[in-house]
Formats: structure tokens, C-alpha cells, sequence
């Protein structure tokens, strides 16, 4: 593992990583923030996933997530948002190949060989983090926004026994029914939508719901909620009785200024989940 | 006045504006934060001026202020570093020219025709937001960042009636002796030094200091502090028994971390200034 960068960051340290990924089969960067906290023991952990056409850079410069992660005693991780590099597939459009890996392990060609995603969120960086930082691998909670936000959720989801609680800010939430969504299960999983299933947050919040609490955040002038379909899971958490909370929030849109607004929620959100208050 | 955009955040409204500026000779792209207190009626405003190679959103997106200004009821004006555009003339280098107006106005040529940004921030700008925006202009503040903080002490020492108070984040602080300021005043003022004085803090604490309190925060570890030469105006501050406090932050670099982790000191320092709390 490489360090590109570390910055003093209110009291801790804002880093940046590179490593050669066996999922993605590529280098991948990465971001962890360390709280003042963790010079002197390990930390819980909040995962960050990032949208479409993000790195892991997005989040770590504008969601001011640090200031609160700081008070809490948290550290944060941003992963990157797909493989990288001249070696990986690439599509035109913004929302399909680098920088829109969807959080899936692809099994179609030209796609399976880099983007595996999920592996490299459920499996391979964990492993990283908890083997380069102090961090206590047995509190983790993860959030994210638009394709991070599906990310979140149908990582949470998917892996029952690993995260405390999930949030999500503005999320991809029923992908199986939208243009974003359709078009990238169909690249990346195949044209069989039973595949699909582990990969939209409203399907699995159908089926198995989550062992915790949820919290979701949408602008009510979100310009993609035609695209993010908040309704279904909406209607999904509340028909399964799932502890936590939908909000939507007046006016707000689907840019990091919505992100930022209300991050110190979150974070205080999965602060208490993590016994941190 | 043109809307760029204006996106909800923090309760209030982080717009962005353009304008044709008599002062510049070209259009000027602003940023306005409006916090929830404008709603119903007007409310006191921070000035924040970037550093080299900036534009208005640096700070806007990267700073996390709108958080602490919409707590404490303050609008919060970025201002563009330089005159923009095909017709403005530029140097390669990325420490003059465009991205690089150091907040003077330049009497030489080429610069002479658009770079009058100390015209531009003192005079024409205030003039325009003032017009615009619910802003009180009998209580106003300016911080900035580097070139943006030598910009917000020398303009708060040159009107003096303008601001209740003044701050910076690692400002180049004594432009006169340093290669961040002595190639850009030459430029800009020609090489006759005493034309310089009146955009050199140091100068400017020296000869008349600043009738309220002032903060200045600057990182150990700042990757410029032989370009900033902070020692030089913490000697001058104490020379002159100026009111405020110069303050040495352990571990802190140059970046846009080191000015998040202290926007909110730095915004309450100015609210409580502004009779806000």
C-alpha cells in the first residue's frame, strides 16, 4: 500500500492510499480519515460511497464529513467509485464503465475481468483497512449518496452480520425499475433480471430488510427523483416495519451542498448505532 | 445580474452570480451564501477571499462555512481571485495573471485594463450584493486564504471603516520581502516599492494596524512558510499591541483541510464581532 497523500484534518488525518486490487485487478485509491481518536486506540469505521462520476475524492473534499467524524470518534472510508486506468473497459456515457461500477461483481464481458466492485467493497478493502489502520472491524456502519447510497444499502443488506446501521443520501433506490439501473445490471449482470435482485435496495428491503436502523435523506428538488424512485422504498421500509427513518427534506437538490447539510446527522445517526454517544 | 445557479444548503441558499464588472472590464463570477436568517430580514456578511489559482468555488464547495454561517445568521460573499477570460491578458505561470490578482490595482501594462481587483472587492462588488441580497453593509467581516488572506488584512487596514473584523488562513503576510508577492507587485505596481506598502500586511500593521480584533491562523507543518513569512507579521502585531491573536496550529499543511478544520473559530470569531452571539 502507497501513500499519496496525508493531511492534518480537524485533529486527525485525512489520507490517501493506493494498492494493486485482486478484485479489480487494477491500483485503486482510496481515502481514510482518522480521527484524533485513533492515535490512541482503534475506532469504529463509517463507509462512504460515493455516486456516479466520483472518485474518492468527491466526498473527502466537499461532504465535510470529517468535522463531525472528529467529535464522534470515527474514522471514515472512500473507496473509489470503479476500477481505473487505460487497461479497464470504459463506456462514453458518464453512467456505465469507469466511475460507475454500481457496486455489482460483473459477470459479462467486456465488463467481469475489473469491475467487482462488491468484492472490492464486501472483502478486499475491509481486509486493507483493518490490516493499515486502527480501526475496530467489529463496528462498522456505511452511507452513501445517489449510486453510493444503492451501494450502502444493498451492501448493508447483503452483508447482515457486518454493519450496524445504514444511511443513504439521495439513493439509486429501485435500480431494477429505473434508467439508472436497467441500463448497468443489464451490462454488467446480463439480460436475466434474477440476477438483479441483490442489487436493488427496494427488492432486498422486500425480501430481508435490515438488522438495524435506517436513515434516508431526499431532496424534495432532487432533479434525477424520476431516475432514484424514492417511493418504492419508501413504501418498501414501511410496509416491512423496518426501524429508522425516510425523510424528505424542502428544497434541497442532489448535490453535495444537500450531502453537507446534513451529514452531521448521519454521522451522529451512526455514532449511536456504534455505542460512540 | 445572471444566476449561475443556486442550490439549497444548510437551510439557506449557496447561489452563484455573474456580472459585467466596470471595475474588471469583463464579466465576474460570485458566490452568495444566504443563511435561513435572510429569509426575513437582512443580516451582516463575511467576506472570503481565495488564494493563487482559485476561482469562486474553491471555498464555496471545499471550506464547509455555509455550516457555521447558518448557524450563526452571517451571508457569506466569495469573490473570483482575478479578472477571467480570452480578452484578459495571462502569464503561464500559475502565480500570476489570471488566478493571481493579489488584490491590487495594477497601473502597468498589459495588466493595467482588467486588474483591478482591489477596486473590484472594495468598491464594486459591495456595491453590487448590497443591491441584491439582504445583506447589512453596516456590518461586514473578511477572512481569506493565503493570496486571499494577504487580500482580507490589507483591505481591512486600507477601509478602515468598512469591517468590524479580520481574519486569515495562512496569509502571505509580507509580500514586499517575499518571492509570493515581490514578482506580482513589481508586475502589477511597477518597481517603485513604496507603491507597494499599501498591499503588504505587515506594512499595513506596522504603519496604522486595524481598529478591531484580528485571527490569523497558519499550520507548522504549511508546505510555504517561507513564502508566507508569518514570523513577520506576528512580530508586527505584537510591535503594535494589535488586539487579536496569532495563532501556530501543530501539524496543519497548506491545504483546504487545514482551513475546514478552523472555519468554524474563524466564523464565530466574526459573529461575535458582528454582534451575532
Amino acid at each position: 500500500m502507497q501513500t499519496i497523500s496525508e493531511n492534518r484534518c480537524f485533529g486527525g488525518i485525512q489520507g490517501v492510499y493506493r494498492h494493486d486490487s485482486a478484485a479489480c485487478s487494477c491500483p485503486m485509491t482510496f481515502g481514510v480519515y482518522l480521527p484524533p481518536q485513533a492515535r490512541t486506540g482503534s475506532v469504529p469505521v463509517l463507509w462512504y460511497l460515493s455516486g456516479l462520476t466520483c472518485t474518492h475524492e468527491n466526498a473527502m473534499v466537499k461532504a465535510g464529513a470529517q468535522a463531525w467524524a472528529a467529535r464522534a470518534g470515527m474514522a471514515l472510508v472512500f473507496p473509489d467509485t470503479s476500477p481505473r486506468g487505460p487497461d479497464v473497459p470504459d463506456d462514453e456515457a458518464y453512467d456505465l464503465g469507469q466511475g460507475a461500477g454500481f457496486y455489482v461483481n460483473a459477470t459479462q464481458s467486456p465488463w467481469s475481468t475489473h469491475f467487482r466492485m462488491w468484492d472490492y467493497v464486501a472483502e478486499e478493502l475491509p481486509r486493507i483497512v483493518t490490516a493499515n489502520f486502527p480501526i475496530d472491524e467489529e463496528r462498522q456502519a456505511i452511507t452513501g449518496h445517489s449510486m453510493g447510497g444503492h451501494g450502502a444499502l444493498t451492501l448493508a443488506m447483503g452483508q447482515p452480520e457486518r454493519f450496524r446501521s445504514v444511511s443513504a443520501f439521495a439513493p439509486i433506490a429501485h435500480p431494477a425499475r429505473s434508467d439508472w439501473g436497467r441500463k448497468q445490471l443489464s451490462a454488467y449482470l446480463g439480460e436475466r433480471e434474477s440476477a438483479w435482485a441483490l442489487h436493488d435496495a427496494t427488492l432486498q428491503m422486500q425480501a430481508r430488510g435490515f438488522d438495524g436502523e435506517v436513515l434516508i435523506d431526499q431532496g424534495t428538488e432532487d432533479q434525477f427523483l424520476d431516475l432514484l424512485m424514492p417511493q418504492a422504498l419508501a413504501e418498501a421500509m414501511a410496509a416491512r416495519r423496518q426501524p429508522g427513518a425516510f425523510r424528505l427534506q424542502q428544497g434541497y437538490d442532489h448535490s453535495y451542498f444537500f450531502v453537507a447539510s446534513f451529514m452531521r446527522d448521519h454521522v451522529e445517526f451512526h455514532a449511536r448505532a456504534l455505542d460512540l454517544i
